[in-house]
């Protein structure tokens, strides 16, 4: 990508060029009655040129309508919301109006990305000659840009067990505290407490560096050399576009965003990577944090460092329904990590929304609808056996089987698993959290 | 101050009913015939909330029109540039169309601050026991906020030799990448040059801290946390207002202002003051940078913390007079530390702007005007005795001394110092330099 203005991702010119030439091809080929294949992908490439467009200068494209000078995109409007009807999806802002909740397949146009199809987890499969986790069988992690180029990168923990790769956890205090009325010290012992949850999930303390950006930040000049690098390759009006900030925000959360991009690079880790900075990093997560990673791919190249590739994973749903959302600040929205077998049975009765029919008569006789139903839901997430889960799916939409069953077998499936947890939750100790949270080399072979 | 809105500096409409009242108050005094000085105070308050009220607003206070809620300044307009005819200054840009120079008194209104007076110099004197500084008892350093207060707080070498306090001294590497096409490397290669021409200036060095920020802000989670407490309260648009930044320019810029202001700070080194956060800092400054610390001023209450106090520097004028600029790129533009005898001679006699009549005959006739002469500015900086000075003054006014004789003096006052600076600067070591720069504590009595 050329950078004419020496203000990032490329200048509007060039897209609007490119933008014509797209629409040029999509008509070329609508008229030469080419195959739908063919125009479905012309169609798709000029669809993601517009959302990049809009993107980069606030305005919807228009076919002789050249960008203008100082177009700005609308205050408070979030650039990855761009039509009606659509999901709005950024990093503070998860909303849909369908039970089904987000369309993934839309995010994965808007947002440019690929699917994570049957090939590239058979790939997956037979690269690291284990079965790929339940999430990538099941499309909970349902996109990614790079993977292809990534298995030499960091990862999540089934990654890094089945490929022997580093691991960097990068705890956000200072977004808390810019976002949040909380104190410093109160966002630092929350970071803390959360690094003890992750901990408990079994990560290899061997390959995994955990830190507070409050912490990293006075204790890694190289991390904040890559902050001030990427900061000065971002102008205001591009951070406008894709978090919809405004002149009202204040200058800490407009500049934030170099301060989740910096970990994708890997010489933000000297002690880890020795100083190099060619090792490209995976990111995996949820597809709301996207807009912070879609800035780093597009400044990567500008500052000499490889693009992070990133595997996009679905939403949790909350409780009471996939449009719903969850909140750590209401109890019945969500299971947590903290929950008694009680109480995880109690809030699964009572607010789980569910799919079955109003009486059992009815439900017998037409079936349930495990799309929509957020026990059904929550299995794909925690039920390892894919056979089990298909049955389930199967007897749950014939009526066969019943919600209170359904409902039965998700209570049974999560209550050892969080109990599991809380156990190695309390091995956790604040001995063990610092090991963690130390800079320090870590053993890996790439 | 009060925080409605909690988007910093009290809110606008605070400001606006405090102008509506002040505005009272002039007209009921002028009404009243009261004294002059009465009316002249008034009178300086009211254009003092006038500036602070376009700083927050963007718009020029008008009775009888509350502030609009999105208001915001015009892009590219530096807001402290506010009036027609008025000495651009701001810490970009410095201009002004009269040969004497940069007209301090307005800009101490305009500005808010103090001015130096005969009594503040001759309490300097007392407290300290010592003849003050001739840049003091000159009005070259000519305004104040605080100083009365902060005697117990960070200073220049000469309050550091008189008074006996430590002194930290702030190399802006990060704001040099962010605001010039060089790479971090050379900005902080730079920064440890600049640091041994103030080193070269004898400061004491266990009393003396100097850091790079891409040093120390990798080096200090304190710092950094300072950092962000300060960007957590400072709006876009308040930087927009104060330092005329656009939604062109990069988020490295307009977060910069925050890194600027945190040493101001005593708990951002905490190695020097263990953690204290109530010790007051002074900060010997040229005004061009007095946006910094009067936004610095404004967030420290609002964060718990004492504000700084300011002395304000003139310009030192360049040698084609005092309305050009000076420039590191242009040679001629001034006497450089590095300049041979040779040079500065040459320098001296072929550019300096000289404030002397055509003719050797006219200038006996009628005298120089030693305001707008650039050999005698200079002297007023480097020239200790101050009754040499008057005389040289008198003499050149009535014509007795000629440029030439002027020039001379300036000359051999200069050659020996400049000849000094580099013996001493040879003398300083990188060892030297490390040990000034790596945070340690300091030997002092507060």
């Amino acid at each position: 990508m050329t950078d004419c203005q020496g203000d990032g991702a490329g200048c509007p010119m060039d897209l609007y060029e490119k933008l014509n030439a797209q629409g040029d091809k999509v008509r070329a080929l609508k008229a030469a009655k080419a195959e739908k294949a063919d125009i479905d992908v012309a169609v798709q490439l000029l669809l993601k040129l517009k959302v990049d467009y809009k993107q980069m200068t606030g305005q919807d494209y228009k076919a002789g309508c050249p960008p203008s000078e100082n177009s700005v995109p609308p205050d408070n409007g979030p650039a990855v919301d761009g039509a009606d009807d659509e999901d709005t999806v950024d990093p503070w802002n998860v909303s849909t109006t369908s039970a089904k909740g987000v369309d993934y397949d839309k995010l994965i146009v808007r947002f440019g990305s690929s699917k994570i199809d049957k090939e590239l987890v058979d790939r997956i499969e037979k690269v690291s000659g284990q079965k790929p986790h339940r999430f990538l069988r099941r499309g909970i992690f349902f996109s990614h840009s790079l993977i292809y180029n990534s298995i030499s990168s960091y990862c999540s923990r089934w990654l890094q067990d089945v490929f022997d790769i580093p691991l960097v956890i990068q705890m956000t205090d200072d977004e808390k505290y810019l976002w949040k009325d909380l104190t410093l010290e109160e966002c630092h012992r929350f970071a803390v407490e959360n690094a003890k949850d992750i901990i408990a999930c079994g990560f290899d303390i061997n390959k995994t560096f955990i830190f507070s950006d409050l912490d990293y930040m006075g204790a890694s000049p190289e991390f904040y050399r890559n902050v001030v690098k990427i900061q000065k390759h971002v102008t205001f009006n591009q951070v406008k576009g894709i978090f919809g900030f405004t002149d009202s925000d204040c200058i800490g959360k407009i500049s934030f965003p170099a301060i989740q991009a910096a970990p994708s690079f890997s010489n933000s880790f000297p002690q880890i990577f020795g100083g190099r900075k060619d090792t490209q990093c995976l990111i995996p997560c949820a597809i709301d944090q996207d807009p912070y990673f879609r800035m780093t791919r597009d400044v990567a190249p500008r500052i000499g460092y490889p693009k992070p590739a990133l595997l996009h994973s679905t939403f949790f749903p909350a409780l009471q329904g996939a449009q719903t959302k969850m909140s750590a600040s209401d109890a019945n929205s969500s299971i947590f990590l903290t929950d008694t077998p009680k109480q995880i049975k109690n809030k699964i009765n009572k607010h789980a929304f569910s799919g079955g029919k109003d009486t059992v008569e009815e439900h017998r006789k037409y079936g349930g609808n495990p799309d929509v139903d957020v026990s059904f839901m929550y299995l794909t997430f925690f039920l390892e056996d894919d056979e089990q889960l298909e049955k389930i799916r199967q007897d749950y939409t014939s009526g066969a089987l019943l919600t209170g069953e359904l409902k039965k077998i998700l209570i049974e499936t999560l209550q050892p698993m969080i109990a599991q947890h809380q156990e190695r939750r309390k091995q956790v100790t604040d001995e063990i959290v610092k090991q963690f949270m130390t800079p320090r080399p870590l053993n890996f072979n790439i």
